[in-house]
């Protein structure tokens, strides 16, 4: 068997990671650990970190002596030759309830798509027996492509919504679970809609007593509040949110400037505040705490407005490729001041992977950049591989309240986190160990020897897929694991 | 062992193939085959076809008497449960000498690109241990991502050049191979050019004669006339592969109109024709059987010039988005009668993967649309999922002028084929048969059991991959295989 479901359980063990860590220094510049050592406590959080070291052993043996552990109480995991430990990936928007849709979309658009192909799905998922299929699969595809935190978007139906929850606690997968709220008549389909605003608040109220009791203080799987998007809300289920905020400190998801049929939409059916930032500001909901995804086509006070208010960005560009939506401009965002991360934004998107999603938003950036005369604007535009994989683990964690948590190798962080391991190419141009019984399949990376690390790490970005990812941690527990 | 290289040698027994065989019937639409039976000769050639019956049982026994065929002498391949055969992949451009730069480009554009990156490997590849490591690699990949035909540009050495076309013949993928033209100082490196024009013809011939002597006739390898592009080529040399192509017709490839900072660089040295086309048109070489890779930036004369003189284009999306060279527009290729296939361009294309290059162009249509003001134009503009099957397949077939050859499950077509299948999610969510101790990972395609074939199909050009590719024959001879 080549994958290993891990059982469900805390990390009991202290644990020492040994090898080389790479992670975002910042923005613009990876981080090479050689030759260290990452302790993780019992609880899964990283107790020190020993780096640029003779040699693993030197390293192994400091971080024990720094933390006072005996070899016997340690699980020591050592990457192999080539291979490398890398923050888990943050999905910052995916909806879970259409997973079985990826890459079933025809020629639609934003507003059609939503009517022919996900409305249908995503109601038929009160059934919870295909409820437990899709989720499981989603929790679980996902995690093996290394997301170790994902944002989901679930249905309107509380049981449902809650079993998505119950799963990313038994599977291990960090998550913020959204019952959707969607009240609006004219726009939302009758055979689904929460019936009133008092249903949407009583219904979002059930998921987040059931996230309260299955996992009280959010260890891993919190509730997040989730307006579709302002043409399917009503103000009093934008306002009963926004108390709702208020109350805990609640995470908010929602959807902004997407496509510019919805944005004229919004226009119509929320006239009064002036923009798309503005219908949602209005009702109190850009928050610090807010994820919005998508944002391709703000205007610069939608943008200003964003920053001001400290909301987040989720940049999905497979989706907006795929629906047509537009090319949204991180370089513009990032110029104003606002945190963004990536989303797979399943199944407007349709790909399960963060790594994809950071390859595709390298490429979204250069059909930007094609449309810019002046050319220090224009390479100013690209985002490099560094800026990809930095979107795809700090800044999802910077978007979701987790930047002190997760993203990276310090002291202090929860171990979320992926072994990566690539293929060689052997010198008669075979691949490593193919002719052996037990060889299994390293993907489509091939090393050939002579790649300078940065040149690894590229490779990875434009043809690696979920066969590179080794070994999946959560809070230190080892949720996924292949050959 | 997972993969399996099968050994060199023809087909010498006859084959029947029973199960679902798909194909494009037309640019707009797929032709599914169900419960048919594919009677293969011992020359690789397709022999009769027998489809729709009540069961693959009746079609193969009415195949088998179709034939005369006793079943001894019959080797019987049934695709399982899900799978179906489809036609080998055809990538129109593609340099193998780039492989191991795969994904390595950083902001580059096509220029400063040839000079960082690509002359200096290519240069290096006169290394025959290199180049074997290299181009087996490279042989080996693609194939194993489906790609039955490649056309392939090599480097300006005649040894490594040979080494490719055998390699080829002996692995037995179906290539036109092409060792590379470029005299002209200025532009082409000193440590890397032809010496003269003379030069560039006695090499090219040289390649030629090996090509003629290993495979007589062309059954599987041929020689492809290949002037890098204008600004690498000096006239004489133009001149001199002209009058070479008229003595036999031979195949041309080249580069057109990829990036803009190219074309001006072309009008500055070639001033006098007027248009890029207009340079080779000028010097004979836009026949029938070239292939233009990229044209991007044509004006409508150009496409007109390239339409009359029945010329070919090889659509690169991935690299065109990854160099950030600009949008080439498929449809208006199309509309002018213009033959388009599609490249993988590795390494501008970070991808060794036609599904991958099928994928983008959708993609890459779609930004394009993004920019159309016209409904209905906009509409138009976007690929499909059979379009883009069909420019991987029959598309690039003609455009090789393989088109009564291969490309499609046809009587008198040669059998140059995959067998696809798909992953299945269990009732649990699990992936089928993943408690297994055989279990094999199928890949990224979750199929949950109520997907239409149209859905599948979908589904896998969005997720699928060299996972999903479990056979490949090539003229009938099995090349590729893996659990």
């Amino acid at each position: 068997m080549v994958i290993t479901r891990v059982a469900a359980g805390e990390q009991k063990k202290f644990q020492v990671l040994l090898g080389t860590f790479i992670h975002s220094k910042s923005r613009a510049e990876l981080e090479y650990l050689h030759n260290a050592a990452v302790a993780v406590d019992r609880q899964g959080r990283i107790a020190a970190v020993v780096k640029d070291r003779g040699s693993v052993g030197v390293a192994r043996d400091e971080v024990l002596g720094q933390m006072g552990w005996r070899a016997d109480e340690v699980d020591v995991v050592q990457c192999g030759e080539g291979q490398f430990f890398f923050p888990g990936f943050i999905d910052t928007h995916v909806h879970a309830s259409q997973y079985p849709n990826v890459g079933i979309f025809g020629k639609s658009t934003l507003l059609d798509w939503l009517d022919k192909y996900t409305f249908p799905l995503e109601s038929s998922l009160s059934d919870l027996a295909k409820a437990t299929k899709v989720y499981t699969a989603c929790v679980r595809r996902t995690l093996a492509h290394g997301t170790t935190t994902a944002t989901y978007f679930a249905t309107i139906d509380v049981p449902a919504t809650n079993l998505l929850a119950d799963l990313c606690l038994s599977i291990g997968q960090r998550a913020f679970v959204g019952r959707v709220c969607m009240d609006r008549k004219g726009f939302c389909p009758d055979y689904y809609r929460d019936e009133s605003p008092e249903d949407s608040m009583r219904a979002t109220r059930e998921t987040i007593a059931h996230i309260d009791e299955i996992d009280p203080g959010y260890r891993l799987v919190s509730p997040i509040l989730t307006p579709r998007f302002a043409p399917s809300c009503s103000k009093d289920v934008m306002n009963g949110l926004m108390k709702l905020q208020r109350e805990k400190n609640f995470p908010v998801q929602t959807h902004i400037s997407e496509n510019k049929d919805e944005v004229e939409l919004v226009k119509t059916i929320h006239p009064g505040p002036g923009s798309y930032a503005a219908v949602y500001d209005d009702h109190g909901l850009l928050t610090p705490e807010t994820v919005l995804a998508h944002a391709v086509h703000l205007t610069e006070e939608e943008g200003n407005l964003i920053s001001q208010r400290e909301s987040k960005i989720s940049h999905c560009p497979c989706s907006n490729s795929s629906l047509a939506s537009g090319e949204a401009r991180v370089r513009w965002m990032w110029d104003k001041g606002i945190d963004v991360g990536l989303g797979t934004d399943m199944s407007g998107g349709y790909s399960p992977s963060i790594l994809e999603a950071a390859r595709q938003a390298t490429l979204m950036s250069r059909h930007l950049a094609m449309q810019i005369d002046d050319e220090e604007c224009r390479e100013k535009c690209k985002l490099t591989v560094e800026e990809a994989l930095y979107l795809g683990t700090r800044g999802g964690a910077v978007c979701l309240g987790l930047g002190d948590e997760v993203g990276g190798f310090e002291v202090g962080k929860q171990l979320d986190a992926q072994l990566i391991g690539l293929g060689e190419v052997g010198e008669d141009g075979s691949r490593a160990g193919e002719n052996s019984n037990d060889w299994v399949d390293a993907g489509n990376v091939d090393v050939f020897g002579w790649e300078t690390w940065e040149e690894k790490i590229a490779k990875w970005l434009y043809n690696g897929d979920d066969r590179n990812t080794k070994k999946v941690w959560v809070k230190g527990r080892l949720v996924h694991s292949r050959r």
